[in-house]
């Protein structure tokens, strides 16, 4: 087959990243030779989870290094991954597979607390590890451990009610999908950003500065349940790799509509922006791993901001900015107030950060 | 947590294995700190697959070396075992995940090669693959490529029918679990045992001496639905790591009652008999990706093994025994004639064989 776009001969760490190359690896390789032949949400939509016959379904693998950081580990870190990929198009995560794959010599102590971390993050969510695979490889195989999960999941009841808040748009898909976007929508993110890569990069680099930043991985199907509750809800979407600019600029794509937001409204820990300047990275590129960001009616966003800041989760939830058609793509007006594009990042600023 | 069993301080390439390592990992480690709270058929059965609210769920994680071998490569395994995992507690097939993980500087067109085979063997299956990831390691975090599938499937017409076959045993699980399993039953093998792990073992060593043995990794679920419409099926299991020595133990320890064998009855190619015999191994122990085992009621099993041959992927299928109340374990009747009893294999003769 003839490969197209920004793709090479060799894979580069480029391509794992949440920018351009991985963005043009999927399209052009990944989707174009496996199709999108069934399902409600397939491939194509690009997004996290598929719907096949009302069950939502989707996979992550989890490469984190290291692998016990300030805030999480990779077992939370595996779990929450999965569940949110299932919150973010709606689901209630019911069910989650465990893969393990272990470097010969990997301490049993370890394993356990992994393990632990596991279960209790699973809990937390409501949901449980159901089956199970683990193979080991010769030292230098891989890198100490890799975990992934699937996850499961069905409709709810907010789900239902969700829609019917949204019923004027005529949604052909009642499932969160940038589809379901119109302009006036608001633009809402859950808490403050950059808050899991400039921990994991402090831990991995062990960085002298003062700072005591954690992750922010966390489950946040509960939280969307909330704002569902609420209802008129379109899209979310979580900020993973990539962060910010690669999931604005997702949903901006599979809308057709621009997103315009404002700097000053994201929340941000005054510590994770000084590491961020201080080790010359874009904030809105780094990954989170407990953030969602929501697009919402303009009828509703007021309650749903209300219903958020009402969870642990999402205590910290502001609106960033709304849904527009006179342009496409995303645009910020700056602290300072300028305007500026906000591109889809080349490659991540922070690698194997989950 | 206190650790038992053979459970030591780190991690061995004896508990990637098919055998007793792994087995106490899994029991003493992995669902000793997981448990197994959901699901009709959960981890507890140490089964291939779970069943949550009527959907099937499996995964699995592969690490093969060679990527590309006679008969196959990683993406028709990954498919393959994914798929086989379903077909074995009697599920059919629906949807599939592939979440691939890839060392840097990984050749882009060995990519497409995998992912046309990952796409045909789905095809082959009548499934799809409807979510991905991937993932990007730095040169050396991994070896290659690390495939994970996973799979849902659901309940078929021929399951049910299957199951009036059995009405008379008042099986509380209506799936293919070793609970079902009754003295008399039949003991049947879809076919020749070996070729996978040979193949395998052939191309990675390159072993000298003229073989032209090929792997036999397929899809299984159209044999095994063949069988299930004849009916009185009661349990199916892939002899994957461990080989039938693994999957037979599982069965009779799930089961409760003894299995008796005959070795003259076992179907393997006189080539992958000298192989072994020349590799000192014992093929009972050698993996396989496209067989199965499957106990059946002794009304049906004629027409079963019939229905089986009617199949490309059975049409080797021979009875190798049955299911008896007098012993626990497995015992094979030695080609000249003596009995011994056939273990629960330490660890795996071929590592990296999935």
């Amino acid at each position: 087959m003839e490969l197209n776009g920004d793709v090479r001969d060799v894979i580069t760490i480029l391509h794992g990243a949440g920018g351009t190359y991985m963005y043009n690896l999927v399209r052009n390789v990944i989707i174009k030779i496996l199709g999108n032949e069934t399902g409600e949400i397939g491939l194509v939509d690009l997004d996290d989870s598929a719907v096949i016959s009302g069950v939502a379904f989707t996979t992550d693998s989890y490469t984190i290094k290291p692998i016990f950081f300030p805030g999480g580990d990779i077992g939370r870190l595996a779990v929450s991954g999965t569940i949110n990929d299932l919150a973010m198009v709606g689901a209630e995560p019911a069910a989650l597979s465990l893969a393990l794959i272990i470097e010969e010599g990997f301490p049993i102590r370890d394993l356990v607390r992994i393990l632990e971390s596991v279960r209790s993050t699973a809990n937390e969510a409501g949901a449980a590890v159901v089956t199970r695979d683990a193979k080991v490889v010769e030292k230098g195989g891989i890198d100490q451990i890799i975990i992934n999960t699937s996850g499961i999941g069905f409709r709810s009841q907010e789900l239902d009610h969700n829609f019917k808040i949204l019923e004027e748009r005529n949604v052909r898909k009642r499932w969160l999908v940038p589809e379901n976007i119109r302009p006036g929508d608001k633009v809402i993110v859950t808490g403050t950003i950059g808050d899991h890569g400039i921990a994991v990069m402090a831990a991995r680099e062990g960085i002298k500065f003062k700072i005591n930043v954690t992750s922010d991985v966390q489950p946040l199907n509960k939280m969307i349940k909330a704002a569902l509750s609420i209802g008129g809800v379109a899209d979310a979407k979580d900020p993973t790799r990539g962060g910010l600019a690669s999931a604005l600029n997702d949903i901006a794509e599979g809308s057709g509509f621009g997103i315009f937001i404002r700097e000053s409204s994201i929340p941000v820990r005054e510590d994770v922006k000084m590491a961020a300047e201080f080790l010359g990275l874009d904030l809105l590129e780094i990954g989170n791993e407990g953030k969602a960001i929501l697009i919402v009616s303009s009828k509703t966003y007021k309650d749903v901001l209300e219903a958020l800041r009402s969870t642990p989760q999402g205590r910290d939830a502001e609106v960033i900015g709304e849904i527009v058609k006179d342009f496409e793509g995303v645009v910020m007006e700056t602290e300072v107030g300028g305007k500026r594009y906000v591109p889809r990042p080349v490659g991540d600023p922070v690698p194997r950060i989950c």
